[in-house]
């Protein structure tokens, strides 16, 4: 499969007008069946690896991924199995829970910046800064007119962060409302999963149709020519990883990490 | 003496063209004599405490300033004769060399935004991200079209700061070349001096040209309305320390911070 195929897929358009609801979370036509998306996965994740390794012996650029998405949509899942291959080296997780009081003294994106990843590395966000302009939207956490200014904030550091050398990759994973139900209503029936539930995720449900508007104005807002974003399909989870899984080795394919050169002659060494 | 009248003074328009050579170093048109110049110091200075007592007990707001000069221009002693008054829990000042590995792993600004003022705090940044487009400039230090870049980077990221609370007063310290050679001749002469002497200030001073150059340049393209520049004429040190003493204590009233009010009825508390 060639892969630079992948490096527009699910993009959304810059200034481009969202109808959310028409991105169908189920669209599976990228793969015409199961098992070859499923043994992709495995084969993207090994190559990501390698491209990894050469991105951190390069070290001048770095990636970010950004994963954003409603509770149950996926993200840790993403991350374990895209990944899971790639040593712990050179790939940072951030998740980033509410605020701390230190946080909250400063701007909203203080805590982000600290945690983008060095040259060589790549980084990736378990949620980001797009809370603050999601939950902070939904929930009023912050005025209106704080609000609006975040959208422009975030563009000029993210154009911050790709003129410095990093590629910004942004995902949101769109699972359906029905999805959703099925997954909270299999954490409440398996003990085993008790602990990932918790009262708030009912309360963010009930407010579903807000989410879903500040998501749509997130998509136009902040799907920039410099970091746009993309809308995965995440109803099914193979779908969902072996999309991420393809774009993100595309993306390190063409950014083509290469092996520093030296000029070591190392026939003329001798360990003694 | 009405403060607010500070508010403007060596203020560079946004927008304007700069010719810095038509900036006096030795002006001290604002100040009838020294004496009272040096008595008004020790006045802001401790105006400049009572505020800050305030802006910590508001919580709410910051302040950053930033001092830029070449050596000798007296960016250590205008600190201690504006903040020497200040109690230190709530000012930090950050001086900024060379960056780290760490540092330069990341984007100019990463460090920056770090050390970027609590709500409440004032910070002070002996040397800022100024030196990349100043020495990064004159010493080549980053490719031009990057160097390039920074002067927006840097609009938008101090634009970020200004949104969310903090005022920004940058203040470039002015002195002649003449009184530099003086100044560097007094570190040569006085061996209790010496340790202030390093050899990389006689080169920067061979590249005075190219210097003066460098900061025309960063005063035009980045003297913006949410964050101007000032010029400060430096040649005398207590005409310098007046009128930083002077601005940033107008500023403050300006910003008016006011403890807050709390519903406390201290009347019905005994304390056994």
């Amino acid at each position: 499969m060639a892969h630079s195929s992948w490096l527009d897929a699910f993009l959304v358009e810059p200034g481009a007008t969202i109808d959310l609801e028409a991105l169908d979370p189920r669209d599976r036509s990228r793969f015409p069946d199961e098992e070859s998306a499923r043994a992709g996965i495995e084969a993207d994740a090994k190559a990501i690896d390698d491209l990894q390794d050469r991105l951190y012996a390069e070290g001048r650029r770095s990636l970010l991924v950004v994963l954003q998405g409603t509770d149950t949509s996926g993200k840790d899942g993403t991350i374990r199995h895209v990944f899971g291959a790639t040593g712990p080296l050179g790939v940072h997780v951030h998740p980033f829970g509410p605020p701390s009081r230190e946080e909250l003294a400063h701007d909203f994106l203080w805590r982000i910046h600290r945690a983008c990843p060095a040259r060589g590395t790549i980084g990736i966000f378990n949620r980001s800064h797009y809370e603050d302009v999601l939950v902070g939207r939904v929930r009023g956490l912050a005025p209106p007119e704080v609000i609006e200014q975040r959208y422009a904030q975030i563009n000029d550091f993210e154009r911050l962060l790709v003129e410095s050398g990093t590629v910004v990759l942004k995902f949101m994973l769109n699972i359906s409302k029905a999805e959703q139900g099925k997954r909270l209503q299999g954490r409440l029936d398996d003990p085993a999963k008790h602990w990932k539930f918790n009262e708030g995720d009912l309360a963010d449900r009930a407010l579903w149709d807000e989410y879903r508007e500040a998501y749509r104005i997130m998509l136009e807002r902040c799907s920039t020519a410099h970091a746009p974003w993309r809308v995965i399909p995440a109803d099914r989870k193979w779908a969902r990883n072996a999309a991420i899984a393809a774009i993100v080795r595309a993306t390190l394919e063409a950014m083509d990490p290469r092996y520093p050169e030296t000029t070591l002659d190392a026939s003329s060494i001798v360990i003694r």
